[in-house]
């Protein structure tokens, strides 16, 4: 006999009517009240699509295998559920509940998931991509607060495609992480390094989230990019990347993450420039200034939206450990 | 550059408040009016659903490593995203939906994940178990129209763990299907065969479900019952089970199956029923008669079924192919 915790409601003859309202109940033995919570908002919303759609059991059963198969072609360096997610518009909306931005500070964008924790730490000056047939540029930054003090120790990842669109991880041969790489912010908050101009690449297609974009009729296309990731205890933690300009997908990006304040230009060296940081005159050179936000003031800002957005939509709510949770009292 | 069946509608600076509208539009390129229209449904409860928990990154990031975690222990033989979808209600949901019943005939109830296709066809009066632990009983069916007339010719498929709860595609060195056979009714659309007494157990949960069940304090157990479905071309498919009265999970089974009028009683033998079936005096004997419904009369219920539910819902549909689209006209 199986160990019970605690007697379930008796439940029989269930039907379209009445599942929804039982699932619910015999999810709700648990002690865990943000868990009960989703569970309860997820149950009702998933119900609530099969009953709208009408859904057929054998669209159901397509769906659970195109799941299976999600999962199935997910590696240790690809994560199809993250893909999903990114096309679905779920990813840019979960990066924008959870961080939010006051405005002086610089946006988010979508992880993706090519992101790896191997790369190597290079320092100021060095390159991050070994592809010979890039298009090598200069990158210069600067990490600030949102009064424009800089930030010093601040753990940079950066990640890009090499010249022909490919992340290093969808090479099955890949030997060491190459188009990527950590950097510290130094006393000035500056980091700056050698690349190659991003860009555009399809996001990976050969897979199910590919044949999903297509019955849908969509283009699998990113426009040409470079991802940053900020991280520094005491600051929100920064998922962004910078979009170049006049990109052909600039406004059809398949996985929503281009924002207007994160796209940039690059701009010929001057001699100048191309002596401060030892390049070739006339290099393509990528100059930004990036403003993360304390932690603090993220968390009290998240708080605020939330129970803000939770009102409007009806929602009785009070926050525990700053996440929603029905307000029973 | 990537074949680009029409431009996309131009986007850029998504956030909370436009992500939806934008990915509903541009999944919405495409012909399949049906298609389009569960992607818009589905975009709406995954975003609706995620503004109102106000979902956090690491609460997204663990639910997509345990979808990866779902469809990777998914085997040819266990289908992980099935058993997921039973213990949400969703499987019983659609089954209601799509396979709706008029009153006299007999109710569906769970697929479950433990169907297959390579069962051996056997015929009246022979055995379907070959569990020398399990108690034996007979079990003498008739499949008949909603008119009381005999269905000859029907498919039945029927399946049932062994006497330790554990169906066969359970065990890693399964060499033959075993507890699990295809029978065809006879001209007085009867079938009778000799199996085991079913017992209670608890659904596979040595994998993320059964993790998600310990999390939310329920057990896994479902109530002794033998499954059972039936096809014949002009019919409608019917997937149902027959449940052990006064089980103790009766009224708390695991994935919602139960319902009281698929409840039975194995009653002893009688001498006479002994002699016509060649059981012994006193062997567990269930009796029970399915009752078809013809595919026409199904599909007319389940059409009115759909405009009915989505007019009370206020949603403006029309079907195509018996299934919802908007009503755009």
């Amino acid at each position: 006999m199986a160990e019970e915790t605690k007697a379930p409601p008796p439940m029989k003859d269930l039907n379209i009517d009445n599942i929804t309202e039982n699932t619910i109940t015999i999810n709700n033995q648990g002690d865990d009240a943000r868990l009960k919570y989703v569970m309860e908002r997820l149950v009702t919303h998933l119900h609530d699509f099969a009953r709208e759609t009408r859904l057929s059991t054998t669209e159901w059963m397509a769906a659970l295998n195109f799941l299976v198969s999600v999962g199935q072609i997910s590696t240790s360096v690809r994560h199809e559920f993250i893909l999903l997610s990114d096309i679905l518009g779920l990813s840019l909306l979960v990066d924008a509940i959870d961080h939010p931005k006051p405005p002086s500070s610089t946006e988010g964008s979508v992880l993706g998931p090519f992101h790896t924790h191997d790369a190597h730490t290079i320092s100021n000056g060095e390159g991050m991509s070994s592809d010979p047939n890039g298009e090598e540029c200069l990158v210069v930054c600067t990490v600030k607060d949102t009064k424009g003090r800089p930030v010093e120790g601040v753990k940079v990842d950066i990640w890009e495609t090499d010249s022909s669109g490919h992340y290093d991880v969808q090479y099955g041969d890949r030997q060491s992480p190459d188009g990527r790489c950590v950097m510290k912010s130094d006393e000035e908050g500056g980091f700056w390094f050698k690349a190659i101009v991003p860009v555009p690449y399809p996001i990976p297609h050969d897979g199910p989230v590919g044949k999903l974009l297509k019955l849908l009729g969509r283009h699998p296309w990113r426009p040409a990019h470079m991802h940053f990731m900020f991280e520094k205890p005491g600051w929100d933690h920064l998922i962004t990347a910078l979009y170049i300009r006049n990109d052909p997908y600039e406004t059809s990006d398949a996985v929503f993450g281009v924002k207007q304040s994160l796209i940039v230009d690059f701009v010929p060296a001057s001699a100048a420039i191309a002596q401060k940081y030892g390049v070739k005159d006339g290099t393509k050179v990528l100059m930004h200034d990036f403003v993360l936000v304390d932690e603090k003031e993220t968390e009290q800002l998240r708080d605020e939206n939330a129970l803000k957005a939770l009102k409007a939509l009806g929602r009785r709510v009070k926050l525990l450990n700053h996440l929603p949770v029905p307000d029973l009292d």
